[in-house]
C-alpha cells in the first residue's frame, strides 16, 4: 500500500467508524423506547385489572362506581401527575426530600417523555390501590380529592426520596427495584388510612362484631382482573430498567414464580387449614406473590423469588384475618395485598439480595425504608381523608349506600336488565327503563 | 508499525467495518419489526374493545349479534384487505386517486409482511367503527356486505390519497399521523350514512320525538372496552412510526395526556351542567381524546396534546347532543367520538403543528382533508347502503329486532341463564334450555 | 501522514472497532430479550384467553371452577416445569428422548432466563387446553393432579423429542415450528383421554343417545376469549423465533391470515349447511385457523396460511360433529380446535413447506410426528386419568354435578346476586347472601 492509499483507507474509516457509533446510539435510544413504551402500556392495562377486580367483588350495586373510580383516577391523576407530582418525585433534589422543578415538561428530549409516561402509568397505579378497599360507601367527589392529593403530593414526595438519585433513601442504598414500597405499599397505607376513616360497610359486622360475607357480584371478573394485573406486571418490573437490557429475562422469570408461588402457597395453607379454596384468595395469594417481588425482582436469584412469593401468599391471607379481627372492612384485601406483602417483599429483597445475602446492614435499610413509608404515607393520608371527611364528608349517605352508589352517584346501573334482587326496576317491552334520575 | 502490519491491520478494520454495517442493518431491521408487530398485536385487541364497548352499551337480546359482527368484519376485512384493499391504498399510485398493484401479496420481502400486517389492523378498525352505531337492528349478513366493501374500496381509496406517497393529499401536506381522519372519521361518515338509511331503533323516540334511553345492558364491560381501546391506542398511535424510534416516547405521552383530558373534560362539563357523571359519557370522552390527538401526536407538545384532548371530549358531548336532535341514534356514539373528534383533532393537529403553530395555510390543507373524506366517505357509503336496503334489506325485520337480533340470526343467546325479563326461555333442572331455533 | 500518527489512529479504530463489537452485541442481546419478554407476556394472557372461553361456554353453576383450573394451573405447571419439566424438556439429551439436566435453573445466564420464562408459558398452554373439555364434571384436585403430571412429564418428554436439537424427531427434521403438535395436539389428546374417561356431562345425551345442547352461560365473555387468544397468538407464534428478527412479520402475517380465514370458512360452511351462524363456532374456527398455521408460520407463503386456516376451521367443525357421534362429550370443542386442526397444520406445514412443497420425504416425516404424538400422549394420559380415576375418583359425584362445582368444590357462586335459575340462594336487603359451605 502507498502512503495516500493508506491516508484514503484511513479516512474512510474514520468516518465510517463515527458514521456507527451514531447508528449505534441511535438505535440504541430506539430499541430503548420501545421497551419502554411497551412496558408502558402494560403497566396501563393494569387499570383494568384493578377495575375488574375491585368491581367483581363488590356488589353488583356499586360495580359502576368502583370503575368509575378507577377510570377517573387515571385521566385526573395523568395531568396532576404531569402537572406537578412528577416533577416532586425526580426534579433537582438537593435537600433530599422533594423535586423542585420538570413540572408541566413540554419541550424536552424523547427519553424524558418516555420516562414521564412510564413514571405516569406508575402514579396512577399507586393511586388506584386505595379505590377497592373503600369501595362501596365512599363518595365519588371525596374519592378523586383524595386520589388527586396522593398523585400531586404523598406518592411523588415518597417517591423521591427512594427513585430520585439525590433522596434520602437513595443514597443509603434502599433496594426498592420496582415499587414494593414506593408503589404498592403507599397505595396500601392511604388505603389503610381511608378504611379507617371511613369505617365498615353496613351490614359488614353483625351487632356481635362477627363479619358477614358482602360476597362480588362477579367473580369471573375477578379472575380476569387477576390475569390482566399479572400481564400488566411483566411491564410493570420488566420495564423498571427503564432501558431495553438482557437483565428482564431474570426479573420476568422472577415475576412469573413469585406469582405462581403466591397463589400455590395460599391454596396449600387453605387446604393444610381445611378450609374451601376460594378464588378470591388464591387470586389476591398471586398478587400478593407479585407486590413481594416487586422490590427484588433484578437482584434475586429464581429460587429466592418462589420463597419470597409463597411467603407473600400466606402474609396476604393472614393479614385479611387480621384486619377483619381489627374490625377493618377492605372490600378487596388491597391492604393486606399491597400493603402487608409490599412490605414483606421489601424485606425480602434486603435478606436474599444476590450478592450479599442476609447482611444486617441491608436489612437495616430496608427495614428503616419500610417504616418510614409507613409513616409518612399514613400519617398524611389519615390526615387528608379526616379533613375531606369534615369539609365534603367522604361517606356517601347510608341510604345510598344501601340503594347502590350507581344509581345514587352517576344515575347509572351495571346491569339494568338483569334481576339481580337489590335495585328496583322497571322495564317495558323495548327494554326502556325507569329510573329516577 | 511495518508497512505489512499497517497493511494487515487496515484489511482487518475494513473487514470488521463492513461486517459492522450489515450487523448494525439486520439488528435495526429486527427492531423495526419486533416494534411493528408488537404495535400491530395492540391495534388487533382494540377489535376487543370495541366489541365490549358496542356489546356493552346494547341490549342483552343484541350483545352476540353486535360481538359477532366485530368479530367477522376483523376476519372478512383481513381477507379482503389482502386481496385488494392494500394494493388500492399502497400501491403505485401515479394518478394520486388510487394504488394499482401489491394486491394478494404473497411473496415480497420482511419489511412488507410486516407493514401488510399492521395495516390490516388499521383496515379492521376503520371497519369496525360502524357496527356500534348501527347495532340492535341490522341485518347480519347486509352489515358485513357493507363491511366488505368499506375495506375493500371506501376506506383504502381515501387512504391512497393520504398515506400513499404520491396520493393527492398527501402532496398537499395533509398531516394525519395516524388517522384521525384516515381512520376514525372514514369509520365514523360510514357510520353516520348507516345510521341515516337505518333510521332509528323501536321506542329510541318516543311520538313526539322525545329520546328515549335504552341502556346497554352490561356497563362494566363497557369500562372494560374502553380501557382496552386506550390499551391498543398505545400501538395505534406509536406503531404509525412503523419503525422503532425515539419518538415513540412524545407520540405516546401524547396519546396518554390526551385521553386524560379527553375524558376529564366531559365529567367537568357534566359538573357544570349539573348532570350526573355518567360513565359512557366518560369513557367515549376518552376515546374521543385519542381519536383527537391521533392525527397530531406526532407533530405537537404535550401542552396542546392536553388541549387537543380537552376540547376532543367536549366537542363529543355537543356533538352527541346534536345527533339526538337530529333523530338519528347512533347506539354508541361512534360518529361523536370517531367523526366529530376526529375532525376537530385534524383540525387541532394543523393549528398546534410544532414547527410551525397557527399557519393559515397549513389549516387551510387540514380543512380540505378533512372535507374531502367527508365527501368521499359520506357518498359513497350513503349509495352503498341504499343500495343494500333495496337489493337484500339492510334492516332487521320488526319482529327479530324486538326479539333481539341474537336470536333471530345466530340462534344464541348470550346470557341464556340470566333472567333478562325480555328474553322468554325455559330451563330444566339440568340447566337445558329449549328455545326455538 | 507521519508513521506515528498512523500508528495512533490504527490503535483508536481498533479500540473502536472493539468497542462496536460489544454494543452491538449487548444491544443484539438487549433486543431479543425486549422480544423475548413481550412475547411471555402475550403467550401469559392467553391462560386468560382460555379461561373466559372455557368458563363462557360452561353453565354459570361451573364457571368459577373452570377458571380456578385455569389460574391453578398456571401456577403450579409454572413451578413445575422449572423444577422438572424444563430439564426434561431441553437439558442435555443424548438418548434423543428425553433431557437430562438443567433442572431448577437457579443461577445461570440472561438469555437461559429469558428462555425458561417463554417456555414455561407454553407449558402452561399445553396443559390448559384440558381443562376446558373436561369441563363442568371434573373434580378440583383431580385435575391438579393430571395438570402436574402433564406438565412435568408428558409434555416435556415429547417436547424433547421435538425442540430439543437432539430429540429423535428434531433429527428426521419434522417441523412444528411454534407447537401444532408440540402445544397444541399434546394438550388435546390429553383432553381427549380425559373426556373418554370421564364420560359426558348428566344430561348431555338423552336416553336416544342424540345430543342435548348444555348452553354456555355468557358467550360475550366466549368471544373476548377468542380475541384474547387471537392477541397472545401473536406472541406464541413470533416469539417462536425466540429473538428479535425480521421474520416476524410473516410469522404474525400468516397467523393473522389463517385465524381470519378459519372464521370465515367456518361460518361459509355453516352457511353452506344452511346452520346458523353460532358464535362458538366462528370463535373456534378462528382458534383451529391459529392452531393450523401454528406448525408451518415461519415456512410458508400467505396464499398457503389462507388456505391452511381455512381447511383448519372446516375440520375443526366436522371434527366437532365426530366426536358427538362417538358420545364424547368436549364442552369447550378442545380436541377439535386443538387436535384436529393442529394435526392438519402440522401435516400442512410439510405438504407447503415453502422451498420444497409437496415433497414426499417431508410429508412422511410429519405423519410419522402426527403419529408419535397421538400414540405418545394418548396412552400416557388414558393410563394416567385412569390412574386417577381409580386412586382419587376423577368425576365429582352426581350430586355435584347437579348443584354445580363452583358450590361444592369452593363454597362460592361466580354470581352471587343473579337468578340463573339454578342455584337457590337468599339475599337480604344489604345483598348478604345465605349459602350453606
Amino acid at each position: 500500500m502507498k502512503k495516500a492509499q493508506i491516508t484514503l483507507t484511513l479516512s474512510t474509516l474514520l468516518f465510517s467508524s463515527l458514521a456507527f457509533a451514531d447508528d449505534i446510539a441511535d438505535l440504541t435510544g430506539a430499541t430503548n423506547m420501545v421497551w419502554l413504551v411497551t412496558a408502558s402500556a402494560l403497566v396501563f392495562l393494569m387499570q383494568a385489572g384493578f377495575a375488574l377486580l375491585e368491581s367483581g367483588m363488590s356488589r353488583s350495586k356499586n360495580s359502576l362506581n368502583v370503575v368509575m373510580k378507577n377510570y377517573m383516577d387515571v385521566c385526573i391523576g395523568t395531568l396532576i401527575f404531569w402537572a406537578l407530582g412528577y416533577g416532586l418525585m425526580f426534579g433537582n433534589n438537593p435537600s433530599g426530600f422533594m423535586g423542585s422543578d420538570l413540572f408541566l415538561i413540554n419541550d424536552s428530549d424523547p427519553t424524558s417523555y418516555g420516562v414521564l409516561l412510564f413514571q405516569t402509568m406508575f402514579a396512577a397505579t399507586a393511586v388506584t390501590i386505595a379505590s377497592g378497599a373503600m369501595a362501596e360507601r365512599t363518595r365519588f367527589d371525596a374519592y378523586l380529592v383524595g386520589a388527586v392529593i396522593i398523585t400531586a403530593i404523598i406518592y411523588p414526595i415518597f417517591g423521591s426520596w427512594v427513585w430520585n438519585a439525590n433522596g434520602w433513601l437513595a443514597k443509603m442504598g434502599f433496594i426498592d427495584f420496582a415499587g414494593s414500597t414506593v408503589v404498592h405499599s403507599v397505595g396500601a397505607w392511604c388505603a389503610l388510612a381511608g378504611v379507617i376513616i371511613l369505617g365498615p360497610r353496613l351490614g359488614r359486622f353483625d351487632k356481635s362484631g362477627k363479619p358477614r360475607e358482602l360476597r362480588g357480584h362477579n367473580l369471573t371478573l375477578v379472575a380476569l382482573g387477576g390475569f390482566i394485573l399479572w400481564f400488566g406486571w411483566f411491564g410493570f418490573n420488566g420495564g423498571s430498567t427503564l432501558s431495553a437490557s438482557a437483565d428482564i429475562g431474570l426479573i420476568n422469570l422472577n415475576t412469573q414464580l413469585a406469582a405462581a408461588a403466591g397463589a400455590s402457597a395460599s391454596m396449600l395453607l387453605a387446604v393444610a387449614l381445611r378450609k374451601p379454596i376460594l378464588l378470591t384468595d388464591t387470586v389476591n395469594g398471586s398478587l400478593a406473590g407479585l407486590v413481594a417481588i416487586t422490590a427484588g425482582c433484578a437482584s434475586m436469584l429464581p429460587a429466592y423469588a418462589v420463597l419470597t412469593g409463597a411467603i407473600g401468599g400466606v402474609v396476604c391471607v393472614l393479614g385479611g384475618q387480621l384486619m377483619l379481627k381489627m374490625h377493618l372492612d377492605d372490600v378487596v384485601g388491597a391492604v393486606s395485598v399491597h400493603g402487608f406483602a409490599g412490605a414483606w417483599g421489601t424485606l425480602a429483597a434486603g435478606i436474599f439480595y444476590a450478592d450479599s445475602m442476609f447482611d444486617a446492614k441491608i436489612i437495616t435499610v430496608q427495614l428503616i425504608g419500610i417504616a418510614a413509608c409507613f409513616v409518612w404515607t399514613f400519617c398524611c393520608a389519615i390526615i387528608m381523608y379526616f379533613a375531606i371527611d369534615i369539609l365534603m364528608g367522604l361517606r356517601a349517605p347510608a341510604q345510598h349506600e344501601q340503594r347502590g352508589l350507581d344509581l345514587s352517584e352517576h344515575a347509572e346501573i351495571g346491569y339494568p336488565e338483569f334481576n339481580t334482587g337489590s335495585i328496583a326496576y322497571t322495564a317495558d317491552r323495548a327494554g326502556n327503563m325507569d329510573l329516577q334520575r
